[in-house]
């Protein structure tokens, strides 16, 4: 499977958000993740960086 | 490896813009992508979903 895990980077400090995401969509100035379990998160932020072969999507709350 | 393919859905229709990406950044209204070949793409648009597990990234342009 090619879920990422999704974390919050604040002050260059990456807090685990959701893990084994598999999709985003971003809607105005919120991401909403959905997981392989099945979880559905939402958050007031932006994607700063994805770095898929780490398996990784960075995440910066607005 | 767990990289996606990147498209831009114009019209309802999704181009293949990229293969096998690895980063992702966005910078203001573009996004800086690189995929695991070392090609490097910049194209004015957002992220509108990612669907890691169908390994596509899909792009709408600016």
């Amino acid at each position: 499977m090619c879920e990422a895990n999704a974390y919050v980077r604040q002050d260059g400090v990456e807090e685990l958000f959701l893990e084994g995401v598999d999709k985003v969509v971003p809607m105005d100035n919120q991401l909403y993740l959905e997981n392989i379990f099945g979880q559905k998160k939402m958050i007031a932020g932006t994607i700063k960086e994805l770095s898929l072969v780490d398996h990784k999507i960075i995440i910066e709350k607005i």
